[in-house]
């Protein structure tokens, strides 16, 4: 094989009461990353489209190579590839995308020099590749963007993924609206430090969601989504997200919150026939106040990044 | 039926990673009540022993009555009950004393009035009774006693009761140095700020602690038992904390902690095999540094508070 074409998908990260420990890959959107071998052995952007030219193509500032440099380096091996990138999902969307452009980079990659790594130890080099944009190495994207499914990060030091039950009713509905939210500012509006009080209420909701995910319970999944820590600092950076949020859970959503950073906003819904008057009662609220939005609605991706 | 005899069960909050939201019932110890209604329609308590003499014969200040008022008030009945107590745990020893009083009160005064409520309602009533005694209503050792088995709480406003499996090779050993520790001492030793990167580690645990017991995973349970709020601090109040901690770890436990505010240290076995060992390595520390000890090795209790 010289070359293969891989889609990676967007991830919701935080999912309300799981901030920077959990992540859901959904269906679409996502990228698409064509890679191949080059002669030079060198790393090369050939092209990159969907990006509106935000990208770089210097190999050492872009996601993609960073993370399949750390690859190699760990393989203490010298290979050149050539990387043609279609974003077919918005940046600075809450939505997981620079992780999703590590994570096609190198899952291709592995793909290509005959799988020497399972998809769960490419993760740290797909953190290494997102931490070159984000600034700091998560895993909450890149990890259920890799493996598919809800994904639980017990720890980083040392790295502990799990892999959570995926309820065969979950749907989702994500709306992101064309405000920009730098992570940058969604991470300086929270505290470094939290009431003793707020962190327990967190707590049993991370624990209470764990246990409607196992007992595919939706009213419990959808009652521990709660969050008292990023959404109510964070919610002040997305125009009108409390009125958004309560068209969601008038609609009959089960929950409904940030996705990652934001300006996405994730309803989950009971079932697939349910997310239709959700999606469109959560685009109206930013219609009707002039702002533009895409709506995506998705199951549970319980794939991850896979060869297309 | 004129009185009733009940046995209500030790609890161990916390479990580590749990901090106010979570604990499970064992075996023994626990308190023996009899209840017996008396036609003066007063609560009078009228012998306890096992306690030295700590305990009030007052019925505003007792556990035991406080808490059986609490639920004649709901019920807003006037209705009189002779109390019988005898305490077979230890007071002040982070097993859940005063709770299991307050427990076995409701439950059997429940029992004689015909089962007004169900066990779960009994729960704020209990609540009530243990507040007298630790200044504050937690639902992490009474919830447990009353319904048995590893509890949840997910929230408190409103009051939201979540039952986790309980794996069947999980046993427990449950050592009471006597040394004294103050329920208000170990409240004082937390600080009412905590990091949030501290807090994310606790919720990435309490989460991953609820998958291991969905999943049956002795390894996952073991490894999420990790307390980075209450146990360093608590820690320090507890002679040769970290000895007892070392000695059972080395012996095969797969996690151990402080059991509710302490003094008393738990430890999680794979199986009842194991719990021999550990426990003889336990007590050992105690006694080689002349601080005398009791041991406790149990499976967790599924039943909760019961009639004798």
């Amino acid at each position: 094989m010289k070359s293969v074409k891989v889609f990676a998908p967007a991830t919701v990260a935080n999912l309300g009461c799981g901030f920077d420990v959990m992540g859901l890959a959904i269906d679409v959107p996502g990228d698409e990353l064509m890679l191949s071998f080059n002669k030079d052995k060198k790393l090369i952007i050939k092209k990159i489209t969907g990006d509106g030219g935000k990208l770089s193509y210097n190999a050492k500032k872009n996601t993609v190579t960073v993370a399949i440099q750390s690859m190699l380096d760990e393989m203490k091996m010298s290979q050149g590839f050539d990387v043609v990138l279609k974003k077919k999902m918005p940046l600075g969307s809450g939505l997981g995308s620079s992780a999703a452009s590590s994570v096609a980079g190198v899952f291709a990659a592995n793909v290509l020099l005959g799988k020497p790594f399972s998809k769960k130890e490419l993760v740290p080099f797909a953190m290494a590749g997102e931490k070159v944009a984000s600034g700091s190495a998560h895993a909450d994207n890149v990890a259920p963007c890799l493996l598919g499914g809800i994904i639980l990060i017990r720890s980083y030091e040392p790295l502990d993924i799990i892999q959570l039950p995926v309820p065969a009713k979950l749907y989702l509905v994500v709306v992101h609206p064309h405000v920009e939210v730098l992570t940058k500012d969604a991470r300086a509006v929270l505290k470094k430090n939290i009431p003793l009080n707020t962190a327990v209420r967190q707590w049993g909701n991370t624990a209470a969601f764990t246990a409607g995910l196992f007992s595919n319970d939706m009213d419990l999944i959808g009652r521990s989504v709660e969050d008292h820590v990023a959404e109510p600092a964070r919610a002040a950076l997305i125009p009108h997200f409390h009125e958004v949020k309560n068209a969601a859970l008038e609609s009959g959503a089960i929950a409904c919150s940030i996705s990652g950073s934001g300006p996405s906003i994730f309803a989950l819904c009971n079932g697939k026939n349910a997310s239709g008057n959700i999606s469109k009662a959560m685009k109206k609220v930013f219609t009707k106040n002039g702002i533009q939005s895409e709506v995506y609605i998705s199951s549970v991706n319980k794939n991850g990044v896979r060869i297309i």
